[in-house]
This record gives C-alpha cells, sequence and structure tokens, in this order.
C-alpha cells in the first residue's frame, strides 16, 4: 500500500484522527489519538520546564497593527493569516488575526516585562492552536489550516553570546524529544530564502517519512535584535544603558505525532513508543472450555499486577474471539500484549507478545513486572534502532548533477557541495524538483570539491529533498 | 478597598494575568497564574476520566450552516459571534464562526460515530477556548471575549431516563469540583427565558463574590432530543428500530479560577487551596549574623525534606529581607510558610505559618512532613469552611416586594415565593433589578405562600441576585 493511503487509514482504523469534519484542513482528534497527542506534550512540557521555561498562555486573536509591524514577518504570513472581521452583525474597527504563531502577540508584552538586566534571560512557552490558510494539499497533522498542537517557545537575553547559548539548547532539547520518542532525524540550517519571516537564521529539524519525503519537525530560530527593535523590547544593562534585548523562538507541532505513528507503525497499524503508548499492556484471556473462570480471572490478576508496578494496562474481556482482540491491539499499536490461556494459568505463566517484532515469549508470573519493563525498554530501543537504520538508508550523497537527479529519484536525503550562493541553491530545487534543506547544524564542514551548479569551491554541504 | 478593585489589583500583583493585552476582554495568563489554572483543570480532567468520560478534540471553526441549523440555539448566539471572513486576502466561500461553544462542532460527528446502542452512552469532553463578543464590560476570568479554559462535556443516551440520571452525575461531578475548592454554591434550574438556546432546561451553579454579586460558575444542560433532530443524531434500538439520541452537555469556564481567587483572597493578596497552589510551602530562612551559613543549610534540608515527601516546595533563598519574602509569599497565596532562623536550627524546630489565619506554630523537624500535611488539610478545610459561612450570611428570604427591595440591597441571594409564571418572574427581575437565577436544584419544594407580585399561590422557590 502506498504510504500516504496507509496514514489516512492508519489514522481512521486506529481511531486517532476522524477527517470528515466539514472544514477543509481541520479534523477532530479521537479519543485515543488525543491521549498520544496529550502523552507527547507532556513529555515536551516536563523537559522545557526542567530547563527554565515557565508556561502562559497569549490570547489567539493579534490586532492586524501588531501583527503587520515587523514587515518581513508579515510579508512572509499574510497570505496564510485566517481574519476575523465581524463580532456578532457588526464589522470590527481593526481586523484581528487568528495567530498564525505568536511572535507579533507577545513581544509587545515583553516590552512591558522587561525592565532591566535582572529579568534576563526570560524563557517562556505555550501549547496552542494556530492557524494557516494553506493553499496546498491538506493532510492530517501534517499540513493542517489549525494546528491543534503548537509548542512555542519565546525568549529574551542581555547578550547574542547568550542567545546563541540558547539556540542550542533549543537544539538538545529538540533532539532529546526525538531521541525518546525514536524519531531519527537531521537538523540543518535552513537557506536564506526558506528561513523563519523576521529570524537571522532558522535551524530546522527534518526527518523521513517511509515513502522517503522529508518531514520539518522542528525548528529554531535566531531572532537576533530585530524583533525587539520592531516592538522596543529593551533593557536597563547593568552599566546602566538601554539596549535591545536578543531573542529566540522555537517550536513544535502536531507533526512530532505524525512522525511517530508514520515512522513507527506497520502495515498491522500503529506501533507506539511505549512512553506515549496511551495502553502500554494489552492483557487478553484465552478462555478454552471448562477453564473459563480461572483463565478470566488469573487475566485479571496479572493485569493488576502490572497496574500496581505503574504500567498503563486494559484488560480486554470483551465478548469477542481472542484472535479479533489480537488484531485489534495489534491496530492499536499497543507495545506489549499479555496472553493468559489454561496452559499458562496451570504453569504460572504469561506470554508476553512483542507488537514491534510480533514476538511472544513465556514468562514466569513472578518475573512478570520485572519482564514487561525489560521487554518495554527494548521495544523502545528496537523501535529507534530500526528507524534509525531506514533513515540512514535513505541519506545519499552526489557530487554531480546526474549523480543529484539519480539519488533523488530514490527519495530521501542528498547531500552534494554548495558554493554558498542563492542563485546555484534556487536552481538546484528547481532543476531537481525539491527543497534546499540547508547545511549541517551544528557542524558545516566542507566535504565536497565543487558546487555542482557552477563548479566553484564547495564551502558548504547543501541536503536536498522532496519534502511534505 | 471595593471588591472590583482589589480583584484587579491581585491579579496584577500576584502575576495571575496581564490586562494590558491590546485587544478588549483578551488577557494573558502569567506563568503563576498558568500554573493554578492547569492544577484546576487537572483536578476536574482526572474526574471526568474517572467517571467515563473520554477526551478529545474539535476544530475551533464552525461553518455558519452548521451554527445556524438549530434555530433558537443561533438565535442565543448570534449577536456575540466572530466571524472569520478571509484567508489570506481571498474571501472565504462560507463564514466561519470562532466557536462560542461546540454543540454545532460537534454533533454532526455525534451522528457519524453513533450507530446502535452498542456505541451508547457516549460521553466526552474537550477544554478548549471559546470565543463571545461580549458587549456588556469585559472582566479577567468573569466576562471575556476569548474565554481560555472552557472545559465542556457531551453525552448521548439511549433513553431520557439516562440523559437524566446524566444531568445528575454532572451535577455530582461539579458539586465534588466545587467542594474540592472550597467554593460554596447554589444550585438552581434556570428559568425558561435563561436557559441555555436550545436546551430543554439548565441547571446552573452559582457562588457569590464578596461584593454580593452571583458568579455563575458551571452549567448542566438537559438537550433531550433538540440537537439529535437538527443534526440527525439516530441509533438502531435492540429492537432495530431507528430513534433520536437523547443528550446533554455541560461546562466549567475560568471562572472557577476566578472564584478561587475571588472567595478565599484577602487583603495581602492570593489565599490558595492547598490542592491548586503551585506552591504549597515557601522555605524562608531568617539569617543572623554569625549563623547565615547554618541557617541557610538548614532552610535547604526543610526544604528537601518536604519536598521528598511529595510537597510543592519553593526554597526562597534570594537576597532580600525575610520581611519582603513574607509579604511576597502571602501575595502569592502559599498556603504554608515555613520558617528557619538561628533559634530553630538549634533547637531541631520549624516555624510554620498558615497563611489563611496568619498563625505560627513550632514544629520539631523529625514531625514536620506530618506536621505540613495536617497543616495543609486544615487550611483547605478552614477555607471551606469560612468560605462557606460568608456565604450562607448571604443567603437571603423575603415574602413581600419591600421585603425583597430591602433585602436585594444587601446584596446575596434571595429567595421568594414564585406562581411560576415567566411575567411574574421578569416583574421581579425588572422592579429588583436583579436576575432570576431560577428554583432549587434538585428540590423546589414550595417553601412559601404567595408569589410576591400576583399573590397566587406560591408552587415554586425564586432565587433572585445581582449578577456578574
Amino acid at each position: 500500500m502506498e504510504f500516504s493511503e496507509w496514514y489516512s487509514e492508519v489514522l481512521r482504523s486506529a481511531e486517532v484522527m476522524d477527517v470528515r469534519y466539514p472544514v477543509k484542513g481541520m479534523y477532530v482528534w479521537m479519543p485515543y489519538g488525543f491521549e498520544i497527542r496529550r502523552r507527547v506534550v507532556e513529555l515536551l512540557r516536563k523537559k522545557l520546564r526542567e530547563t527554565g521555561h515557565e508556561e502562559v498562555l497569549f490570547p489567539t486573536l493579534i490586532p492586524e497593527g501588531n501583527l503587520s509591524k515587523e514587515a518581513e514577518h508579515i510579508a512572509g504570513f499574510e497570505d496564510e493569516v485566517y481574519w476575523v472581521t465581524h463580532g456578532g452583525t457588526k464589522e470590527l474597527n481593526e481586523r484581528l488575526a487568528l495567530r498564525p504563531t505568536s511572535e507579533t502577540a507577545i513581544y509587545p508584552m515583553f516590552a512591558l516585562w522587561i525592565r532591566s538586566h535582572a529579568d534576563l534571560p526570560l524563557k517562556i512557552f505555550q501549547v496552542v492552536n494556530t492557524f494557516r490558510y494553506e493553499t496546498k494539499h491538506t493532510r492530517p497533522l501534517i499540513r493542517m489550516r489549525e494546528i491543534t498542537t503548537f509548542k512555542e517557545a519565546h525568549t529574551a537575553h542581555a547578550t547574542e553570546e547568550e542567545a546563541e547559548e540558547q539556540v542550542r539548547e533549543a537544539f538538545e532539547i529538540y533532539s532529546w524529544l526525538f531521541d525518546t520518542l525514536g524519531i531519527p532525524y537531521i537538523a540543518s540550517v535552513r537557506p536564506e530564502w526558506d528561513k523563519f519571516p523576521g529570524a537571522e537564521y532558522t535551524v530546522a529539524f527534518d526527518t523521513l517519512m517511509p515513502n522517503g519525503r522529508a518531514l520539518q519537525i522542528g525548528t529554531v530560530h535566531m531572532l537576533g535584535q530585530n524583533f525587539s527593535k520592531t516592538f522596543e523590547v529593551t533593557f536597563e544593562t547593568e552599566e546602566g544603558e538601554t539596549e535591545y534585548v536578543y531573542m529566540t523562538c522555537y517550536g513544535v507541532s502536531d507533526r512530532v505525532v505524525a512522525a511517530v505513528i508514520g515512522i513507527h507503525g506497520d502495515e498491522s497499524g500503529l506501533v507506539l513508543p511505549p512512553v506515549v503508548a496511551p495502553i502500554q499492556v494489552a492483557v487478553v484471556p484465552i478462555p478454552k472450555k471448562g477453564a473459563r473462570r480461572e483463565v478470566k480471572e488469573a487475566a485479571g490478576d496479572v493485569a493488576d499486577l502490572l497496574k500496581e508496578h505503574g504500567f498503563r494496562v486494559e484488560l480486554d474481556d470483551r465478548d469477542i474471539s481472542p484472535g479479533r482482540k489480537f488484531h485489534y491491539w495489534e491496530l492499536k499499536g499497543v507495545p506489549v500484549r499479555a496472553e493468559v490461556g489454561p496452559r499458562e494459568v496451570e504453569a504460572g505463566t504469561v506470554v508476553l507478545f512483542r507488537r514491534d517484532e510480533f514476538e511472544r515469549e513465556e514468562v514466569d508470573l513472578d518475573d512478570l513486572p520485572r519482564a514487561v519493563e525489560a521487554l518495554l525498554e527494548d521495544v523502545a530501543e528496537n523501535l529507534r534502532e530500526r528507524a534509525r537504520e531506514r533513515f540512514e538508508s535513505m541519506l545519499h550523497r552526489a557530487e554531480t548533477l546526474d549523480d543529484l537527479e539519480a539519488a533523488v529519484r530514490d527519495g530521501g536525503v542528498v547531500e552534494t557541495g554548495w558554493c554558498g550562493s542563492e542563485s546555484c541553491g534556487r536552481e538546484l530545487e528547481e532543476r531537481l524538483d525539491v527543497d534546499a534543506l540547508g547545511t549541517p547544524y551544528p557542524d558545516d564542514e566542507p566535504e565536497f570539491e565543487r558546487c555542482p551548479v557552477c563548479g566553484r569551491r564547495a564551502d558548504h554541504t547543501l541536503r536536498l529533498a522532496r519534502t511534505y
């Protein structure tokens, strides 16, 4: 099955999202999908708090005057902003934008909050919905007109060095998040012509979906003093001077969930990393005539035991066949299934089935919690490893235009030499019908001899891919 | 200080919300306020899950055609709906409403989700932002144009009895929430002319702010088959017949946080119930010359010990005077302060200060965790009790128009007899410049002889109050 068909089908059948909502590009999170989303958000929220970020919540609507204040920023967003023009039957004095992102909502308040160097650094984040009137093909979690989960962090610093340091911290935080979820990635400094509107530079994380398309799953922006000058965000230095702050912002979205689903899933449905699986162990009794009660009780005991040990467990005592239950929990991507039949009751054992590799092992009841813990860790590690291997198999290198064309056909990311000029970069994009992801971050060591377009020395490595 | 002035001041100085956002009726949750909000939401979320509600997330935008489908519903909301008319520079084919509430977003999906009696009951909820173009005076958390925290639950049932049962469950859930937060309340069946647009009847919870004004803090709506007929939400019964489902919905909002703040606070600032206090114990070292290091270390040990026992603790080691720290933590409403000075270091004790009653007690270090736990429980109970007492002192009864006029002047709620006719009810509202909250729920026993307007037999008790 083609990937995009598989993706739609698994969202539907595993009850992640319902796409039948009657507005294009806007979808409904179903309970099971919502739980996955919630766990991803909580993971990140915890990490952000640990690293000194405070959570806030800003209004959804931004006055047109504020949104338009930073020239590059509004130029980058004006085609995709939803505008509120009426309240009830009255036309509003000033149009209000549904936030496409919140810089222009937040920074005017930073100007009020920040007085002196003692107020710095200021590190905040919020988890909100944002809106983009996308004209490209929309897709659940990947390209939506309402991004339902936009975690955006915004920071202000006294010096450029500290802001640079913050870019690195953000890089570490997102790397940690993707590693934890077993999502392989590369980080690149986006080319000038594709950076965040208003930023000095943008570092972006890309992963690869199984069809070889790159999916941007996180961005970190060095804003320098661009926005602080626009919104008059100043502070008094220790020496009593007034200076503009240096700022950064960084965000991830629903696409993290899309990556978890797309990268780990298989023909049987979702395969969820245990850390975000709403249910980690599904306990399925396999009754036989003459031993129904014993099996049912034993399965209940197994579920209770695992719950006591802190696992997220569901006992499936529905009145349907074990086969249908197996199929159901495989579709839902539950990492481990515990099967209890008459043989296991007698032997004092449980059969553990791992979703990722479809393998079974029998363990003693006494040893069950430890075995489940080890198995969940093993599943997490295996998902990470096999995703990494597939990812690496899709990273290519090419030196000439001919080789590039061949490499691009395979999908994935192709690295090549680059002189650094926008014209050569754009020519590559057009000729190969790809996007330039940018140059390797944090280190862009020269690895190629020549720029394949102009033949000049390649001071940079440029990454190219078909993208979402 | 007048209550509404106090309220604005405490939101500002305790850093709950910043009201300087440049759109009327829309405000910014500051980190401390956000934490209180988050804990309130988590309390409720946990309870809803325990009672079989599943969390979902629907889009913010509702097509005009859907919103307008239920005649009473749109009539009730059309004056206060924000309309999105443009995407980028293009005018949309159909206007999109920013949800004022989500019935008309959710029920068309219910029509797709519900097939047979086996799909019932369906109980879902979401925590979202909603929008109302309020023309009345706006106030943070009380009347906002963006309601930032709207927890709405929606249920579908096979029979009217089950839907009625669900109304009672919702009543129990919200009663539990308010009790847990120490918010006193009365529940009333709203008069016909003030029920939720499209509902059969509405049960509403009201509390009283210290100025005697009633604040609606929760509503439960019996929708009957009104919406299921509009949106064709049907199911196949066990007998194979097709029937419309019976529905209920119920919601609470930011106003719960407003009530926590308004009802428990005092002249020194916030007073937070321990269950939602972001910090439960502030540890303040009180250094003296010659014992600075010992005191600092001891305070650190106290903070560590309490953290180990699961309390939310902040060690205040800032370089400012203990007096300023006391003032600061009192303003923030932290329920308990632990003071550690040289005398306590020597005696192996800690002084515990309770925010609600400004009382101190000295406890042995050995006994500290237990003492703090007991004290927090005591604070919670005392807040509940004193709020309940004040609330009850503001509940009045009156039988004649003259007595009603006098009682209304005192503020609070006045109960009187009522014949049940809309004309008498509305006449009372107008003559007394109050709102009719409705009749007591769950039991409206006749407690008065006559309706003070028409003199007919009073079959009902009617509650009247000045409201927010």
